[in-house]
């Protein structure tokens, strides 16, 4: 295997399977003397953590957070940080009945044609608790960009074709669905109950936004921050789509309706956009507005509900996947999405502009 | 500027403006031995070009490809193979007027906040003229992809709203939209000539399958196929949107209704799918069946419609691009995204499988 | 910072300052299903640890390696494999009274000029505790380069001056001074032991050896064999020198002596040369000669006997560093060498040679 | 085949065969603006082309250099800068008798092994015409190094055992072998003109300088400033040693000799070092004192004195290799080794200080 770290500037390599000892991720590019507060991170880790609410799985993972490297007297150090996650409340005897059957919608078989091998116990590097690593490093890029002033959050902006209709942050933390409208909120917990109830799953829809952020990240050719911001956000596991600004919309758009008219705000004296449909991204870099993307959540794949499957000879089969899934991950995934987007921001923010003593006083 | 390969194992590398002497390509890690046709660089080249039928612009751009180094013989010899395309009709001049006006939706703005300069000769390497060179290494990797039996073919499934019902893969290169549905076309071309009349522009949607593509292909983690897919997609100029398989619509669906039921195909002794919602990839892995992706194409920024915008200055103003732009650049965004695809695909297949004399012989 | 990953394919990141809470490895590219030996990784840390004998220092640390992931009912699974060794006997006090002044051949000042930071308890990332996380990496490479029946092994050729005349393999770590000549062996610990006495410190060479390389690995233009080989040998503290085969002598020889005649061996039915000033490295790929390299390493800079330097406000000073320091690095180098040595040989392994399920049926 | 780039920030990507249509670079990484000199790249070249003096090959190659992109009106656009070079007297008929044979000391049989092709017009990739690319490269890195006042000069320490004694930058030029010590390289040209005599060959040792670099380049584990110029050096063809500072002469050092004494430079209140055994080098950072390594160039392969050798198919034989080839490399290698160097330099100069207009706002 390979594929284990992303990122140039702010790169972070992850480890760890659900069934082993540990999980972690370690940390390179972070400046020295950044005040590095574990508190933040293991705030974002419950957030992510299975067992928070009644609309996630039961299984409880206290995802407590420990740090081996890069921080001396609550500051960083300037060297990796490594930061790692203990595993605890493994239960692969839940896994035993099904090992030899394939769950559709499951990295099962094409792990075992991959790597010839199968770790029926919950997915190696396959499982969602994997996200627990990025949702770590993540709370460190979104430090280190809070100390710039830019800003990321995100929230559960459809489930189930039900669709938030207003956008009040101070809303999303407040409901089990992280949905910014508290009147769909609870629509949408209903539909989610429901399903849970008949053994069944739902998808839905993440928006994030970067609040903020500096004209000028993102490079105009390959590495576009659209492009750097759909690889990392497909690269989560059950991610389908990935959109920047107007999106899919704009293909049913006309050139007149979807171009941004710009004008010079007098105030800031920046030249800003009136609309947003470009979601803050222009060329490839960012223009100063603040940067919105979506990505759709698949229904999650582990359900109770009976469907036609193979075993791993290739025997016709049915299964119906006990053991305690969640019905909907998108509340779940919000975290994991804010934490991946502030990754490549701070990749691309010191991408730009990495300012060491030495050059400062060169140039 | 940085971030002008892409790749890790078929691994490209792009340079030119759209007004210097020249654009190419250096394609890194072809094996030795590979037929080589030029030709067939040509004809994928013609069929990005500008001014290929009443429905692109009518800018004439010859396109003639020129290979510089490994080639020997009809053969690839397995060192970098460099191609080149010189470039012509260039008419500056047709800019100059607006050269201190941004136009909106274009990158101009970002560009110039970034690099301190601006290109206004047509937008150094933010134009689309960049891609001719993706188009010409995509041919390389299609030739490479057919030597085990992988074909890639994309066509337009949608444009401004009007969606091809039928998928008749011959009729595809029948009409100047590029749609795979003979009717759809029809209407298509009447709505994109009626954009030109009106001096606006409209978006789509290009859909692009990897036929008989090995199950195996992608990395588990970060490197999951559908990531690097829409990594160098969504790095394509005017793209606002990726998905997969299913895509955003299955944050509507119901996991019943999203998994894919798995069975044996007694015929090949296959595992495979009923249904396809999982676009060919599962757990970032290819699972064999075809891979299916979209994106969504905005409407071209430069029209003739009056829009809103600001001097280089800051100072308020109103443009109206003149010159000839495309209306829709869906069809000639059709080959791009082919050629895109097939160079991600090649990667992951050079990625799995690098078999040397060398280490045949070891195991 | 960055900089703390090694290898493409055989890709090893480290973490961890010497005075943290632990150090690292991760160690990504590993194929699922390799025996894998903790034990066999104990008893390499153990021969560089420090302590193991008269001529190291007298610090005491056990080094001991823990697993954290990717190894499984002791098999590798083919997902990163993540290696800590805990810190302990940490004594910064001893390093309190020189903390504001320079030690000359150290890295103290660059490291405060380029960060802003130093950390005075022993270096950070730049201390030699660093080895310890590569020597745990190399020992999975090792294993990992066994399993094709290639093997590496390295010894002191030289300490200040005194040079091993005959190599026997067995007589190595027979001696603290890991040299393959017991006579010479004992005129080196004389005078590593002299020079410990007179506060001084001497340097030496170190021989590596990769024994039944296949040929055919290295790449013919910036990734030569013997280029890696150079920039992760020349990426271990201390070391001043790198060669390959004849090396600097090369320079002084005439083709007619420098060229290694060309013969089949008939027992084989390989081409094999009579001698081997290549050092088995021929156009920068491996010819299946052993490959031999050499690097000199310097004397440690940490001495008692007084220096002239500064002191961080600039200020002349005198300094005699005292503490328990290794008057020879050169025995406790050789399995840092062959740790490193063999991490380069397996990332190349690795890259000519990556044979999945997949292609294998393909091709 | 693959690893044609190097460098991360100044990264140069070469292409072409020694017999095919042209030779050539892409530099990514340099910024817009910069003074583009033509003449100067044409003059470095001219350093470096066959036949230039009585010592070398009397093969003639104009190697004019053509820019085809990355520069308008003199000055870098901040876009890929693509340099050709087109091949001209290509005589692969010379090489029709010995197509069959190997040389020894040549790359062919590695070359044949690995790829399972042979490029018998030359070497392919392997050709030491591969090395115009590089100072090509190298010519602009110069161009970028001096703009922030670093020099990089090279000259012929050593030549057969022939020891430059005096260092005189002025007199470099002035004579064929490029030693800074006209009497040195009087005696060198006589050895080697009695080589050429003689059909045989002969290496010797390269000095290069880093002049006026400042403190803080290069990182402290694995990118340390001298392991990566060991690794572009390295990456040289017929380059079998290296060294930085005291080198191979520090294993025969005291810690007490080789520690640099440190001291404040009252005029300029710099921290420097009174001798300079580190090579300016210090725990792989730079520390502002000149930057001094060495390389040992092997004799050239290619002699007409008669060698034992094989054919390919494995028949014993005999080989004389005819052909205009350099009894000594050592003169044209100097350019080569600046090149080289200037490049890593320059790439870790914009490594720890790219500061774009955007950054320099927020910070």
């Amino acid at each position: 295997m390979a594929g284990n770290s992303y990122g140039n500037y702010f790169r972070v390599t992850t480890f760890g399977e659900s069934h082993g000892p540990a999980i972690g991720a370690v940390i390179d590019g972070v400046r020295p003397g950044l005040s590095f507060d574990v508190e933040f991170i293991q705030k974002e880790l419950n957030r992510r953590r299975p067992g928070q609410s009644r609309v996630t799985t039961s299984r409880s993972e206290a995802d407590q957070v420990e740090v081996l490297s890069g921080v001396f007297e609550g500051r960083t150090t300037g060297t990796p940080i490594c930061l790692i996650i203990w595993n605890r409340d493994q239960q692969p005897k839940a896994y035993e009945k099904i090992k030899d059957i394939f769950r559709p919608g499951h990295a099962g078989y094409t792990y075992l044609v991959k790597y010839g091998v199968s770790d029926y116990r919950g997915g190696g590097r396959s499982s969602g608790r994997e996200t627990a690593a990025r949702v770590a490093a993540g709370a460190v890029a979104k430090r280190l960009l809070s100390s710039y002033g830019i800003e990321i959050y995100g929230y559960t902006k459809e489930v189930g074709g039900i669709q938030a209709q207003t956008i009040d942050r101070h809303a999303i933390e407040e409901n089990p669905l992280r949905a910014p409208d508290p009147v769909a909120a609870r629509a949408m917990e209903e539909l989610v109950l429901r399903m849970k109830d008949e053994g069944d799953s739902v998808g839905g829809i993440v928006e994030v936004i970067v609040s903020n952020p500096p004209p000028g990240l993102g490079e105009p050719v390959f590495d576009k921050l659209e492009a750097d911001l759909a690889k990392s956000l497909m690269s989560i596991g059950a991610i389908k789509g990935f959109e920047v600004g107007s999106g899919f919309e704009a293909a049913r758009m006309r050139g007149s309706q979807n171009n941004d008219p710009m004008y010079l705000d007098e105030a800031t004296h920046r030249i800003r956009t009136r609309t947003n449909n470009a979601g803050g991204i222009s060329g490839g870099i960012s223009n100063g507005e603040d940067i919105v993307v979506r990505i759709a959540v698949k229904p999650p794949s582990s359900i109770r509900k009976e469907q036609e499957t193979v075993t791993v000879s290739g025997e016709a089969a049915t299964i119906s996947v006990e053991g305690r899934h969640d019905p909907c991950i998108v509340p779940r995934a919000v975290p994991v999405v804010e934490a991946v987007t502030a990754s490549v921001i701070a990749d691309h923010v010191l991408r730009c502009g990495i300012v060491s003593q030495v050059m400062e006083k060169l140039q």
